[in-house]
């Protein structure tokens, strides 16, 4: 049976991409969302099996709606990531001049990283939100008349609506790149590579002191290093948050399971989002005396003192 | 001479509604910007005196935006802050019914707030984004056609617009709230109160292991308590993160004072964005042995034993 | 076959004191040892079954002789703790009058513990050390002319020997205490009581930064209290230390079981010098969120996690 | 006018080796004491103007004698230490044959350091405890007859009472040192050299958890690194101690005036025990960021900050 990918669309986002550059896929159905949420409503209705969703871009920082997607609801895991570099093309309508171009229409992330070539280029455009770069795009090509006229969006998208490319990469920060991972329902574990991070999203007791510091001294005693932290509002109120962790290791690492147990004790709740390769396939710097032989030949002389 | 005070417009945003909510603004002037970073901007050239910026929203979290802004470029401080309950309408122009709302017009951080209203009760309304909640109430004023019939704002856009509300209070989360803050130049650095809040950006040194842990270590040896933590990407690679950070105190406050010089030993900058009272006028909860009376005498102490 | 405990003698010593509080060894054979060393060395060549030495004392602190026998050669470990209150008496044969006192014998332990009264009461007599208290107070009931006139020892010390107690508790500290611990060869591992101690003695790497604070997290992260710390040289170099380290909980509490395997990962070497009953039956006052029913908890989800 | 200064007695002890080893000693008396109780009360009553101490052997550990003295009483400081080798030789009067030696006296701490030597070459000799080394060999150099036949004591002791050397270096550990520490009166406190060493005293509050893992931060936060932790009990009751700490750096450095700042905060009391020139000239390893001129910048920065 056909593996059902979804993904945040429409056609020519840089999720597309993402998706694309995700080998197994390539037999599978490709569905657009509307939206991150919709996308993983959709894989826990198990309407589709996987769903490719972006969560942190290196100019814009972690993507909330995927962030806050993950924390709650039926539990779902990534068992993968894809980063793919984000470069902006300023496209119009064949025969558009630059000089003609009042207002401006992408999302307003995009709009975000490409504000200082603005500035420079196109000072005086005025800009038009819409709901993605790829539907900038699309809104130029259709026949409606819309209040931008120029889009800024992937090369794919304006290839995809037939649009002529006035600028290129024009990103105020080159070399910006988006992660995207790839998310599943539990009951596949990814095998362990010795190049694996592991997400957790985590939950503070209210009545603990330290706080943060106590939560990180669960990874640090046992010698692992993160390699992202988001914190997020629980939305109960201002100044309450919980913590979005990414680190390194796999779940079937032994000090990796042994600081999941501490923070499954600490923490009023845990949500382990995965255990999966690094793209980059960048093996894990394991610190000295915390592999799992150095576990294992604790475990074994702890059983003999027990004498069991 | 008039106080001039910039804030995120257009008129009718929650951003006018925390200075409006700002005693001593009163008498000055109120000037409307497209963008924080176009406020803010203004505020580094002296064309205004203060702005008036939203930082932290209980429900999507810190604002990417201000706290960037705030992040580079010539040094601004806070000097106070604005808590604003957030509620939302659902406008139209009068005589509109709800059966014939097609589109809904607003900012994306308002639809992802009234998401849940929205899929009860106007399941099939399509989205469309617009510069702010203002906006989209100015846009449904005026005579131009817009792609949207109803818009979600605050009560008092739709008021100031002429339109008529026809849902009241349509968040998900009731109790939502936005902490807006009070930007200047430096130079005057408000009065200690004893509930006073200190905000700064933490950058880290890359050479240094322990990462976010050393950091949070110099304020738990001064018991100083965190109350917001954001990790902001610094752009520079992915992965590569600084750290906005609340704590409770005044710089000069000598248990602060020690911990600001800590971290700028430790990290590789440090930014100082402000010392000010908290709106709640919540005196902190010094820890023990850690009052300005304890560091005196050991500072004392520290005196006699050296002979100076 | 009939139980055979060593303890440090000769008899009327206050660790035999301590043997005979420890109830079921009234039903043993009691055998006088002249050293520490002896009789743990006794122990290990199986000539004795136990032996009661003492460790601690409130006024003098660790019993050197004691620390260093257990931590080398063959291992032994504790089975048990005996709290004995330490009282003086100034003893001396029949007849004998305070002003005719012109030494004192006793051992320095003891000396150093009634410096005081002896400064107010017989501030001209010179001191005379001996092997132990008893041995002193044994001196004076033989033929044999000492160099001393009086002893300080035991109350059943004099009671043994005969002699006339000149007057009593002495001691410069009321409430002084000597805690003596019941060793035994390994193979029996006394019944977790919920009231229990476990005694180790760590040696750190040489290589590792952070010494001691690296280890004392270990005990930290889990909630476990240190009731005792004694730095000892390892006897290769000035400034080379071992910790010989007394803690709340038994090897079979699973918090314990944990931080014993973080210490022997981190250290050069753990010796496990025995888990056993607190003497005053004092519960463990256990942290929350590390009783073995949280351990437990967090261990099956680990497992579900692994799908194991 | 001549320096008196005082040592525990009586000649030919190596504390006298140590004091001979102090070049600026040689100009001024030499006054021997009876005990290093005595020593300090005498340089507390101003009779003598420096005192040398035994504080810590590589075999034995801590010396107890010493450390209580300084801890409590009228304050005394550490203003030099002397590291000697520790040598014993087997001595007696001349004539004596190895064989005829029932029985061999000596100071308790030095008997402890032979009984390897002894179990081997004098198996069947009784041990008879004398006050001192020198005191050993002092008592068969006269002509009241001794309980024992032979002594244990430095070189220098055997040659100054004409006895002959039967054996020379029978110490267990070959390497063995002792380190001497120079006291005097509070007033001038020693040179910053950047080789310095700083003694301290710790006494914990009672009611602060964490315990010794909070001084030990104290340090570990401002880069500091302790050379030698030997925990006393308070003698108040079993199980209550305070810690004599020494660590690199002198009170003059930034690092550690702020470093004993914190601990005079979090500690029911802090004793300065005096800063002081190692004896072996070793620079202090400042650990990255803490140097003067990082406190320096930091300091700096924070008067910016605050304006004065």
């Amino acid at each position: 049976m056909t593996t059902r990918y979804g993904y945040l669309g429409p056609e020519g986002t840089f999720t597309q991409m993402a998706l694309l550059a995700w080998g197994q896929s390539h037999d599978g159905e490709h569905i657009a969302f509307g939206s991150v949420d919709s996308a993983l409503d959709a894989l826990r209705r198990s309407e589709i099996d996987a769903a490719m969703v972006p969560i942190e871009n290196s100019v814009e920082g972690g993507v909330s709606a995927t962030l806050d997607a993950l924390a709650s609801g039926d539990p779902l895991v990534v068992i993968g990531e894809v980063n793919v570099p984000i470069t902006f093309v300023l496209a119009a309508p064949a025969g558009t001049r630059r000089e003609e171009i009042r207002a401006v229409g992408t999302h307003s992330h995009a709009w975000a990283q490409v504000r200082g070539w603005m500035d420079v280029n196109l000072p005086d455009a005025a800009y038009v939100p819409t709901l993605s770069t790829a539907a900038a795009a699309a809104g130029l090509s259709g026949e409606v008349s819309q209040a931008y006229d120029a889009a800024v969006c992937a090369p794919i998208a304006a290839e995809n609506h037939g649009l002529e490319v006035l600028a290129t990469d024009i990103g105020d920060r080159s070399g910006a790149v988006t992660r995207f991972v790839l998310v599943s329902r539990p009951g596949t574990l990814p095998e362990r590579t010795g190049a694996d991070k592991t997400t957790v999203m985590l939950f503070q007791r209210h009545n603990r002191a330290g706080g943060l510091l106590e939560l990180l001294e669960q990874f640090a005693v046992r010698g692992i290093n993160m390699t992202r932290l988001e914190s997020r509002p629980t939305k109960n109120s201002l100044g309450s948050y919980c913590f979005s962790i990414d680190f390194e290791g796999h779940v079937l690492d032994e000090r990796v399971g042994e600081a999941l147990m501490g923070l499954k004790r600490v923490c009023a709740e845990v949500r382990f989002l995965g255990s999966y390769p690094r793209e980059d396939g960048a093996a894990v710097d394991v610190a000295p005396l915390t592999t799992d032989a150095d576990f294992g030949r604790a475990r074994d002389w702890l059983r003999s003192l027990r004498g069991t």
